[in-house]
């Protein structure tokens, strides 16, 4: 047997993860999900990253939008704009269900673990995925006009801020949530996957769970991460704004700088092969690959080129 | 100056309600609104009599069934069905919103009188309705297969077993809403309504809040009650099977007897002109007329009644 553990933020961690579900039995692998971008919202608990994988796993997402769920409506949301409630954060109707019965169940005392396990199970995903913490951790974004949470950041003023760090609210007194840390100290653990999710939004949150960071530095098993950074571009969100404003290259080789030794290995795309020998080290080993995700089978062949690549460590 | 109060509970309530704003000014008239069907639900205050109420003071309600918004959708619940959730309160799309927007304002410390008012304004509602109180009374009904809440017997239960009586959990410690008491001490209190609810379900509760009782007793103005039975029928709900199950006549003359010395006139339909000497008594003087309420002249013109009765005290 060997078991696989993933780390995925939303739209581009999702697309990956979807290609690896699709080559590896539930049993081999473990998704670990962002939770910093979490925020309680019209008094419902909302997690957009559990939920972008849920609805990229089951199929229900949204290819048009790349948040949210296909045929979705907008009924409620009118409705409470109509009263001067919040709209800014899209909620579609459909949508609401799911934040809903989370919040039901987690007043009633189910923790964030439980109640997704519930949720990805009725929705017919047999793959398992874990919040990374069932504690609070929230994203917070300091920005140039203070320090934002992240949604309001990143939905509310569309990332207009110019950004000058990020902290993790709530991290330093998290625990991993349950099987995330025993998935990363497995006997059989064969690799880990660094999703192509952004390193600062949504890996970093990940990595600020106590347990975590230590845990991938010390398993035997490989660990790589899949470049969100193609050409200088972010394929998909503000990663390659925020490096400006960090004073970071917009690379590719700014990433796998950022990651430094927790990585073993890094998938690169096709158009960004001159970087190879320039972040290739004695420790770090670089593999190119087409990894814009397009298609279905995009995913699927990404997924095959980052388990093929963990098999030559 | 003269004004009113009018007790209402739900749909039948409502109609005259909306009958009395069309002939009162907004300072006039004050409706006091039961709230004991309340209840939690999926995490969400909801409050039908309140609700029914402003929809239909809004030119929202759904006239096909008598609750609800006109044009509504089933996205969200449909939704929730899929993951297991509890979808036999039948809530909207757009109903929601107002839930949504109640449990949110709750939460964060505002009263349910105050919530209310945001609503009833966002709708373009300049009439006063207040809740009958801001602490929660919640009626349990009695029945040979136990006690239950409201809405379980009402809507999940489709008032199907036998009711022995009932019980409001929480009136005797609750204190009527800001506003409902003055109202009814007011000065130029020219007279009380008590519209064609229900008078166990819906009106029992107001009464039960401590002082409504007693002031209706004290003030000087008249109270008159319309009756929510007609020719032995309840127009709208289950008020006649539970005047046979608590082993009352099904007549209205059995719903003045329920009211007893509290009001001083009764308004019976047409229809029941026949037990106007049955009811009348020395201090119980009757009113017939068309009471069944199908268009919005009938409203009005059922309002008109009641003021004209009023009149003659």
């Amino acid at each position: 047997m060997a078991s696989y553990v993933a780390l995925s933020g939303g739209v581009g961690g999702a697309k990956l993860a979807l290609g690896l579900t699709h080559l590896l039995p539930p049993q081999d692998l473990t998704l670990v999900v962002n939770t910093g971008d979490d925020f309680e919202h019209l008094g419902l608990h909302i997690a957009p990253d559990l939920d972008t994988l849920m609805y990229t796993l089951s199929g229900l997402s949204n290819p048009d939008t790349g948040w949210g769920r296909a045929g979705e409506s907008w009924q409620c949301l009118d409705a409470l704009a109509e009263l001067g409630g919040e709209t800014w954060f899209r909620l579609g109707d459909r949508d609401l269900s799911v934040h809903l019965q989370r919040s039901l169940r987690l007043r009633a005392g189910v923790s964030l673990s439980d109640v997704s396990a519930e949720l990805y199970t009725a929705l017919g995903i047999r793959h398992r995925a874990l919040p990374m913490s069932n504690q609070a951790v929230r994203t917070q974004v300091h920005t140039d006009g203070g320090t934002l949470a992240f949604q309001h950041y990143f939905v509310r003023e569309r990332c207009a801020p110019r950004v000058t760090g990020f902290s993790f609210e709530g991290a330093a007194t998290a625990q991993a949530a349950p099987g995330v840390l025993e998935a990363l100290r497995a006997p059989d653990l064969a690799g880990v996957i660094i999703c192509p999710s952004n390193p600062f939004l949504s890996i970093d949150p990940i990595l600020a769970v106590p347990g975590v960071r230590d845990a991938l530095q010390q398993c035997t098993a490989p660990v790589i991460a899949v470049s969100p950074i193609v050409a200088g571009l972010a394929i998909k969100g503000p990663t390659a704004k925020i490096m400006e404003e960090l004073a970071l290259a917009q690379t590719a080789a700014a990433v796998a700088a950022h990651y430094g030794t927790l990585i073993d290995g890094f998938i690169l795309d096709e158009t960004d092969r001159h970087l190879a020998a320039q972040i290739s080290t004695q420790t770090l080993r670089v593999s190119c690959a087409q990894s814009v995700m397009v298609t279905l089978d995009d995913r699927i062949n990404l997924a095959h080129t980052a388990l093929d690549f963990l098999r030559t460590f």
